[in-house]
């Protein structure tokens, strides 16, 4: 891949999508991608039309994603895709991941990674048996006031971790508007094609993920609650939890879609014996520091005094906010360098190995599945981290 | 008391207490209240030199609450105080109050109201076999904010209620400062002062409260983790619960102490299925409304679009800030107008009787009963408000 | 005055009034005054009602200021008001005042101190005459958030300072309400009651104030815009205009009350060579720091680490937000400690004597004077400070 | 240019710029738009370094911008560069600009769009002349926030305009960091370099230009003060202006670049008869809403409920915050798909058409002078607006 953009083709993505589009823009923003293909659409008209205003060939729009990994990979070196990116509903993830890898393909994909944690384990076995790269889009630990955070918290600058509260707070599920149809509600309030989990897996796994991200910790532990409280709605559209962290602290964890009014509410808190941090999501660019004795600080992404570990993730200076496209972009370009540094037989550095792996995705099925299983059995009140 | 200001006589609130002085400032605000005696140290020279700071003749600064209440009893009608204030720890609540209800006074106490649920339930009963007031301090709902939400949700304004998230940081308890001795952690850490509930009595109780005035519903059975996170410490400093109320909605209840860093953070959040509401208590003026399909807004204290029960507790035009000694004085003021009317045989107006009764005293003392069981005891996931 | 609290009369400030009751309740606050007289209205029957209502006999309450301060002078010592405050429209100020110190009373009046500079100065030497106190409530300038500006400023703290921007802006103007009578906008907006000054008298003076205290400077220059947006409108209701100081930095003031849907929206910045502050009113418990190489700080009003200068004027400890009426408090308390500190004989400490005197006084008018020639008179740029 | 993305060349934006990398993101962002060629520093070996970072072939990578254009030209239509972004210092726009213009290339430029205003209107009458498209890059008005605030003043929204206020405050310049070299300061403070104006150019002028840009109307005369506060710096550092405008209402401009521990702080007001706006750049997703009877708005990019305006600038839904550089992404989108429309013989739409022009860019150049003129000559108050 030296001396040439690393080759992008897509699983999902229509002009109809938004989290598509989304995908494109992270990926193509640094320079270092280029959109070589795609079967972009269940409907072959719809993967026609948009590879076509994605400026694609006809030659390398396909109509089913077993076609475009056969065909991708019989192309000369020189001119196929180096990875796929799959952004489907979650039922159909594993199969196009596993089958790209079986063909050499790199991955990115969606969270929660697979359907089942049946399937994101075997997904974890190919990605170890084929030693290739798979990134999963945990977009909110990639925003640079999250590094910092996490390196701040590493460093020890609140000493040792007490407590963390997350919670993410949405609104748009107030209303059974997966009813009406045509919209992103429908596959993820059916169990058949979300899962297991409704809000615990579309939002929660993001909360949680935030949590173990920024302490180095893991969940070992939960009581939780899950409710379905739009009438009739098959699976939970709000959930909470407390939770124990293998580092000795606690967690207190809040997700919900029937908010009404809340948008897209993330905020992630730590508190440790000598200080705390909070971070919110829809003002990502300021990391809150609090301090026992002393003024809390507003530490703001782009300034000279972040840590390597932010700078690394930012791209303006102080006071030209970054968003979720940027943070987007930093799992690609991360992924990508990752990709190229290991093509040319280098060791990524760990800057470049700072992306959601496959091994995230397992813990975040198991996430879903001990939520499950204690949020709705009232017996017992302390649940066991589910490993398979 | 017609022609005339209450008269108030206080136990506690010697010139070295901290919420003795704000009871005071409350109290007198309002050119409804005069103070004319007190007790006000259980150390007879501070209380003598209290007294004196306060321009109090010494014949009305007595050495112990007992002689207070007796000799304030005997004297004429024209002179001796309407009511007394009582600031002590809460094991120093209910002596006093019941002897003063005894003795024909009416009481203003802090909270928690008693040290023990069972002392709240006789003190409740001694309430009611007088016919006398007694208000409690849970200054919190007292804000203008917080009569807006209440009056909103009240009248439909966001609809049937789905879910309700509070919770009350604060960081002063992240050292165990109460070994140095000489400050308010003291008796607060203290299980023989303070009672079962340390962090869940002293603020758990009024992030609790919170939810059940601006809902009107009860809190009937909840989930609870209570912690000792500073090492040592023999009572909880950080609680979190589920709660389940009576009518039909959920809510998340987080407390602690610990969090480094934290004032006095409480933060009121209701969903309903219409609107969501929130309300911070470190910028009280501000409520914000949230809707489904339109922007949310910032419903300021002290503008003309207020509700009649936020205009009645508010003093000062929009842009003007009210605090917490002002939310204090509107307990005080109308308790002060419910007694005079009372005096006066009249029916108070519902303005007039919105404080915290003996009522819900009891309910609070039921809360830390019910917080302690749930929050340590692992065998079982949801417990029932107890009740006595 | 020794061991018994200060008498306060009051000019103005009946049932009818907002003003007043903000006044009543500052000076009642701390337990240092109490309310034993006044004339509250012109209207008598007004007078004697709002004295009744503020629980007054009958021959304390007076129809006349000059029927007051005559009978308040022939009581005996023991009995007899110690100041007298004065909430009146501009126009009715100074006679009151002057007459009051004539008679030996002190003096607290609102701002600005008189109708027209000439009046400020004789008050002034009238003052200086006397050796009485004069308080001007600025009550800006009283919040605590201010006071540990300026102290932070006096004590280097963000090195030279360059540049000042205050802004004070109110929509209630917006429309001409005073045609509609029986509101507070009548007399501002009638020169012959207000002054020459509209906004600039009622809120410019204000903003004005606050950069002076807080750097210690007084401007010397000033170029100027005044201007009358509401049609017809016979006084300006928006001023700007660039200041320059004697201690060599320049300033940009902007007042207005056509801003619509601003309530009372006071912005201070004041940037050094090292750091910039900033203060806002309308959420004054909290100071911003900004430095050059490290993350802003938020500077809590209440907490251990603000300057002696700030605690004097604090109440609560940080989180427990205090607002306008404290601020207010703060003046009516260094007033009547002055006064008391003076009466026995001692020398009234510098932190009893911080509140606005009869030289802010003066310097008020002069600045209303100076704005007025200079905001309306094209042809020339900049225009010195009037004196007199 | 039917079927595929258009083709970017670049003068300046060397691996060693912050700017060039800001626009290279938001041309690639929406997959319009593919770089091809580029001189990127005017250090030859630079360049070849850059274009090579950029995986450019090596035969697109020039050494002079003269070269450049002039080979491109020569290149067949099917390979050769459909425009050029021009990202270097003020004093090296023109004589590219106007080159590449004669060679039939479409122009993206920085502003101020030149050194002097002989040379924008040179440049502006080129344009005219030969029919092709410039676009200026005034970030801070392609914010889909801005775009909401235009389109609602324009609709009635706030009612007829009366006053707007736009500060804009840096603090990077608050030492003479010029001095050491090496940094973006040097130009900029250099008079040969960045033109008559320092501050005034580098963001006052996009503070005016947000003025004009959201109301629609035209300065016509304005009284204003530049300053050189930090001692020794030749051209201006702080820059402020009262601003009368062609549609009967006044301006207040306020820019400085010496508020120490500011970064890029941008605050845009407007306030009309009926409402009030308010938007800060710091946070851009958010516009506020103020009303003379009802509570202020929250106006959120990304909602259902914001004007087609917004939506065809904005990429996310809300909460999922946008920044910089997709503002900057906007320009470039607007820009490509207009420069579409014309060589396909077709009309471009109003929003293809909305990004910032020659004309704009004209404007600038007149901005700068005008306030060069009216900031430093004491003798006259209002400088009326210089067209040449």
């Amino acid at each position: 891949m030296k001396g040439r953009k690393l080759r992008m083709g897509m699983i999902g993505g229509g002009s109809d999508a938004f989290i598509g589009a989304i995908h494109r823009r992270a990926a193509l923003m640094e320079n270092e991608i280029e959109l070589v293909c795609g079967c972009f659409s269940i409907n072959p008209e719809i993967s026609l039309s948009s590879g076509r205003s994605y400026y694609l060939p006809d030659d390398r729009i396909y109509s089913t994603w077993e076609e475009m990994l056969d065909k991708e990979a019989q192309l000369p070196e020189c001119e196929r895709m180096d990875f796929v990116t799959i952004v489907t509903p979650n039922k159909f993830h594993y199969l196009p991941a596993v089958t790209a890898l079986d063909k050499g393909f790199n991955v990115v994909v969606d969270k929660p990674m697979t359907f089942s944690l049946e399937e994101a384990l075997s997904l974890q076995k190919k990605v170890r048996e084929t030693g290739l790269t798979l990134a999963l889009t945990h977009v909110y630990s990639a925003y640079p006031g999250i590094k910092e955070m996490k390196k701040r918290i590493e460093l020890g600058g609140i000493g040792k971790v007490r407590r963390v509260f997350v919670e993410y707070s949405q609104g748009w599920l107030t209303e059974r508007i997966e009813l009406k149809g045509g919209n992103n509600a429908v596959w993820r309030n059916d169990p058949r094609q979300a899962g297991k989990g409704g809000c615990v897996g579309d939002i929660g796994t993001h909360a949680w993920h935030l949590t173990e991200y920024v302490t180095g910790a893991r969940a070992v532990e939960v009581c939780a609650d899950l409710q379905r409280i739009a009438t009739g709605r098959p699976v939970d559209d709000d959930a909470c939890a407390f939770i124990r962290y293998d580092k000795g602290f606690t967690g207190l964890l809040q997700a919900t879609q029937i908010a009404t009014g809340e948008e897209n509410n993330i905020r992630l808190r730590v508190y440790g014996e000598t200080g705390g941090m909070e971070w919110r999501q829809m003002e990502p660019n300021t990391l809150y520091m609090k301090w026992k004795d002393r003024p809390a600080e507003e530490v703001r992404v782009g300034n000279a005094y972040m840590t390597d570990s932010a700078k690394w993730n930012t791209r303006t200076p102080g006071g030209h906010p970054e968003g979720f496209i940027e943070a987007f972009a930093n799992i690609y370009r991360n992924f990508a360098l990752t990709v190229r540094a290991k093509a040319a037989g280098e060791e990524p550095t760990p800057e470049m190995l700072d992306f959601p792996t496959v091994d995230d995705g397992v813990r975040g099925l198991q996430f879903v599945e001990t939520m499950v299983k204690a949020g709705y059995d009232d017996g017992t009140k302390w649940v066991e981290w589910v490993t398979e």
